[in-house]
């Protein structure tokens, strides 16, 4: 029996809201679709380990694994996504090339992804980016266009030059593609802690605008529907935590400054709030001195190297925001991009 | 028909004086040595990641594979040496317990495989050791004896205290169960390597007393044999390479000092310098500052924390001591144990 559109929609939409959304807006990723953006990135992508420290567990009174995407391809977990997205262009908009705003991790993944896959690559960064990330996006022959993080409207500039030179934009979350490619790092955590009979409790995943977490959370709610994924963000920038527990999308009040530079997106994106507040358990919060505290631990248990952003997830484990005694979670370390003068004010040196 | 005795040994002799002398020492590990080790180490010791940053790649003009052992169990290769040997124990020897001396990477490689196979270790370990290694032996719940480099006799102490108490003595490098677990590490390179596609010209292994690349040369000559490898020492201990050079054990001149804690053995060992005779191209040596100069690029291309020591394989290709340029080479990371003080100098913080 066939109901009316109507109330066919009626039905959908109460059963689900975000299906419902899903058919206006661009389609929201699915668990195929990360998926299909791991058969893209094989060979090319490095399954990062998840790696494992006594010293950690003793510290917290439980199981800690840390999926180390600091030693992903640029130092960080956006070169899954960009390669992802780059990857499905048509030969024709690979020559004409690509174009993103990106504070620094996101504009290197997208530099590496365009200069493997034949495309050139346009940057628009700030102009207060840390110089190692700035000099890993030039490496892979991207051109930086600088601007204010004050004054200066990233977006329009981005869309200005889409325009003049048609290139794609290739956003940093808010993308079924991007999303999916971050997933793949989902995918390769469920493998992970299988492999090593773990029975995770929980994901804690560092936040900006939410595109990591959104497409690692695909993966975790198909694979093991009892495991909940938390977002991290940094003290001022819990625009993702607030917008969970209201339900509704809230920015971050201006003004606010963290060490987490990777972190700093204003409000969750459209695609990865409709995606979060689906499957996230809620939002934790970290200060600066509990990311430099993590970011010492992990060069002293882990002998890896994560940038301030990158160390939140580990950092609320550390920091007891998460309560780990006696639970086996996983932290996603998702950057390492950070300048000496940062990291030896984290060792103390 | 038969030989005399006499005429056979020296048959036996000059075919292969190594041969000969495996048969009066502790004979020497070969390849099913290392094949049992790794099948103890299963599930035990880390698979480390061969990791390659395309910013290495561009700066030497050839292909640098590097074998992360900075993410082994305690930090270092140590561990799995350590846990070859004390997992073959009989129960009373292990009930007895074990004592090694070490600068503090074997320390906390022991301390680490006695704790997990239900042994109490016992560490004799120099007083000026780096603070992290002590830290991190103690943690492994093994009692630490201090010494001085330069007045006491850590081999003398060491003995004494196995005949009081009953230990098992494990020698940082100089026993065949220690040099086929390190060996271990150069199985999963020849694997990872062939999984890349990579032909590899040459494998570089950091070198104190000689066991890690004895046991890596004895892999990589089995599976690869027109492979190249060479041992890395910092420069005042040269010994091992001197001793290749000349064809018997040289050792240091007194008074020499290195940044490289972990690589400060007097002379090779009698088991490691037959093995490395037969299977090393040659030795060299690097700075202090080259160490520095690499533990930086490791920090900012590849996100991995490496001790002064566990840092020579990848200076020597740095700073040009093996000629990288168009050929494809492995080098190993073998240690992250470092003070944070001793990394800032290296970051220039």
């Amino acid at each position: 029996m066939d109901f009316p559109a109507s109330v066919e929609w009626c039905i959908r939409a109460c059963r689900n809201p975000i299906e419902e959304q899903s058919m206006t807006s661009p389609s929201l990723p699915v668990y195929a679709d990360v998926l299909r953006a791991a058969e893209r990135l094989r060979g090319h992508a490095v399954l990062t380990p998840l790696l494992e420290s006594a010293a950690l567990n003793k510290l917290v009174g439980g199981r800690v694994l840390v999926k180390a995407e600091v030693l992903q391809v640029t130092g960080s977990f956006k070169f899954r996504g960009a390669y992802n997205k780059i990857s499905q262009l048509s030969p024709e908009d690979r020559e004409r090339g690509v174009v993103a705003f990106s504070s620094g991790n996101h504009a290197q993944g997208v530099a590496a992804a365009a200069n493997l896959l034949g495309a050139s690559a346009k940057i628009v960064m700030p102009a207060d980016a840390p110089a190692v990330k700035r000099a890993g996006t030039e490496f892979w022959g991207a051109a930086v266009v600088p601007y204010d993080r004050v004054k200066d409207d990233r977006e329009a500039m981005t869309t200005g030059i889409a325009k003049a030179e048609g290139r794609t934009i290739v956003r940093p979350y808010d993308d079924p593609d991007i999303m999916a490619g971050q997933g793949t790092a989902g995918l390769e955590i469920v493998a992970q802690a299988d492999a090593a009979r773990a029975r995770v409790d929980a994901v804690l995943v560092p936040c900006g605008g939410g595109g990591l977490v959104g497409g690692i959370s695909i993966a975790i709610k198909e694979r093991w529907p009892a495991t909940e994924v938390y977002c991290v963000e940094p003290d001022g920038f819990d625009d993702t935590a607030r917008s969970l527990k209201y339900g509704t999308r809230e920015g971050n009040r201006p003004g606010a400054t963290t060490i987490a530079d990777a972190l700093m997106a204003p409000a969750p994106g459209d695609l990865t709030f409709a995606v979060n507040r689906r499957n996230l358990a809620g939002g934790l919060v970290v200060r600066d001195d509990e990311m430099l505290a993590a970011m010492a631990a992990a060069f002293q248990h882990l002998k890896l190297v994560i940038e301030p952003g990158g160390a939140v997830a580990l950092a609320a484990v550390l920091a007891g925001h998460y309560p780990a005694k006696g639970r086996t979670v996983v932290v996603v370390a998702s950057g390492g991009n950070v300048d000496p003068a940062t990291y030896g004010r984290a060792l103390g040196v």
